[in-house]
């Protein structure tokens, strides 16, 4: 706690004494060094990389008024102390997904994707235009931070499987590592569901402890090889239409920044979000491929009455969390139930409708 | 000419001298404005107001070192000369769509949109992962100016038709108006297609000089009055999946900014893109809805047998770019089809098989 205030008091200072020697916003104060810290590995794919792009970009848009230096999971903090750190003062900022905080509130699941939820591009126009940032603002202000969207892995894959799924009974007893709201719903669908960490999951899969395993999309998972122990790989992942990562800021420093080095923060992740999912949307197909062309790994669709039992829970699930007591939850989840079924007519009636048309009758 | 070689020398001599007086790239140059002319109307939904936005994120992360004065179209030149004015020196960055310059190069079109071609993320992972940019720098250097993606409508809509649409026999000598590569789909379909400019149109419709006119999507649409004179509005717009907007900036002049300007130029554009295509993706259900519900406007889908002729007439369309005299022509047709047939594996096999399943099964 003494240590935070130190921190907060040096850096208003900061900034003070360069406006009032220079009085001109753009050259108001001394050069910085904020530390991030990340949830994601080292040169994580699409992710790590991400996080050190977001922050070489803060820094070089500032000319090196605000130098970022990152620290991938566990360097400075465990991956899942991020947003404490940021909140006892250790980090100005943390890179990660607002779902691992559901601890500090079930909603903050919303900003990072939900079954049969939003879309990347659904989530931003709820979080940018249709009241989803200001939802988010009312909970991290319990906490005294600033969150900001910033990538998106956009529709994950749903799995691989060890063995072809026949239907919603061959999901019966399957142990299945998939974390989250998505595994609660396979879950209802009657998968034992086990969470572990990334590195452990291949030889769960390869020694038979587990029956099939859920982490990213093609572009993450050909890395892991997967495909060594589990030829079926599903499509798509209707517990993960969408991952969207997060910079969560301490408020109270970022209010403190120059306005120019706040903007600066806020452009950055904006662009961010559309780098990142423009780098899994083009690294994702790539990756298939090889997995395809190259490991023998089986494209599938997963069966409609699995899919449509998917759907069910979610709407349970989702159900619960809207009829929570927690008044914060309560509104997060009525503003984006809201807003998704207005954009899914967008979704559905447009650009469904020409990715159809496209699939059907155009060949060049 | 005498002109455009004064203001280059002037920007150049203004950057240079406040590096060598002060040595530091943040604080390395005067105060300096550049000029922005646009092709959009001031205050256009979406457009119009997007470029000023734009403008506002560059002053603003600058803090005022580099403050953009915006012209909305024939403020300052007329909207179709905003890429000369760039050129000419008249201006330093224009704002608008880069299929207007399809007489400079016809592959410019495949940078805002093409029939049956790229959505809004299919383009941004071409453009920055799979060599569009590349490709569009080679067209554009040829006119000392650089391009960046700066917005995206998305998918549009079909168009509005006094009557409903019964197959492809009543496209025959239909009075469409609805420009560029998909004017000339529709041609192939039949229809007798006609170009006007927007302030035309209604009175058009009206008249029954037409019996059909495309111009954006709803959020564009109804405050032009289009429901009141033509009830019919199909989607999807099969011949516009996603029209790009882009930056233009004098490639010069902005290579002579400090380092740190430029990347504020190029990360605002990337954040436009993003806050441009959230905000048609939230306002064009809500615009929809109030046609619907309060202007009795009969939303359709375009007759299978339509889709498949517009298919048809597009890989003629694509097909005769590839195989243009034109080498640069040549090779950007052949880098959008080359990635398009990668991203699509994607776009059908998990995003678009996601969005049907959740039509299908999720209801909330």
């Amino acid at each position: 706690m003494d240590r935070r205030s130190f921190i907060k008091k040096a850096g208003l200072v900061g900034a003070g004494a360069g406006a009032s020697a220079l009085a001109a916003p753009a050259i108001a104060q001394g050069n910085q060094t904020w530390r991030m810290v990340t949830t994601w590995p080292k040169n994580f794919p699409g992710l790590g990389v991400g996080a050190q792009r977001l922050a070489d970009r803060i820094t070089a848009a500032s000319g090196g008024r605000l130098t970022i230096q990152v620290y991938s999971a566990g360097e400075l903090v465990p991956p899942l102390q991020s947003l404490d750190a940021v909140i006892d003062g250790s980090a100005e900022m943390s890179h990660g997904a607002a779902y691992y905080w559901q601890n500090k509130s079930p909603a903050l699941a919303f900003f990072t994707g939900v079954p049969y939820g939003m879309t990347s591009r659904e989530l931003t126009a709820w979080v940018r235009y249709m009241g989803g940032q200001q939802v988010w603002d009312e909970i991290y202000d319990q906490f005294g931070v600033q969150g900001f969207l910033s990538g998106d892995t956009g529709t994950q894959a749903g799995g691989w499987f060890r063995e072809e799924l026949t239907g919603l009974d061959s999901v019966k007893g399957l142990r299945f590592r998939t974390p989250g709201l998505g595994g609660r719903v396979w879950e209802k669908l009657g998968a034992t569901v086990t969470n572990m960490a990334a590195g452990e999951i291949f030889q769960a899969l390869q020694s038979g402890t587990l029956d099939a395993a859920e982490f990213v999309g093609p572009y993450n998972d050909l890395a892991l090889g997967f495909y060594q122990v589990a030829k079926n790989y599903y499509f798509p992942s209707f517990v993960e239409p969408g991952l969207a990562t997060e910079l969560v800021v301490d408020k109270a420093k970022y209010q403190a920044l120059p306005t120019d080095l706040q903007a600066i923060v806020r452009d950055v992740c904006q662009a961010e979000y559309d780098q990142v999912a423009s780098d899994f949307y083009a690294n994702d197909p790539r990756a298939l491929k090889t997995l395809v062309d190259e490991h023998g790994v089986i494209v599938r669709e997963f069966p409609a009455d699995i899919m449509e039992a998917g759907a069910k829970a979610a709407e349970e699930i989702l159900g619960g969390l809207r009829d929570s007591d927690d008044a914060l939850t309560k509104k997060t989840t009525e503003s984006f139930i809201e807003a998704l079924n207005i954009l899914r007519t967008r979704t559905e009636g447009t650009d469904g409708a020409f990715i159809e048309a496209r699939k059907k009758y155009f060949k060049i």
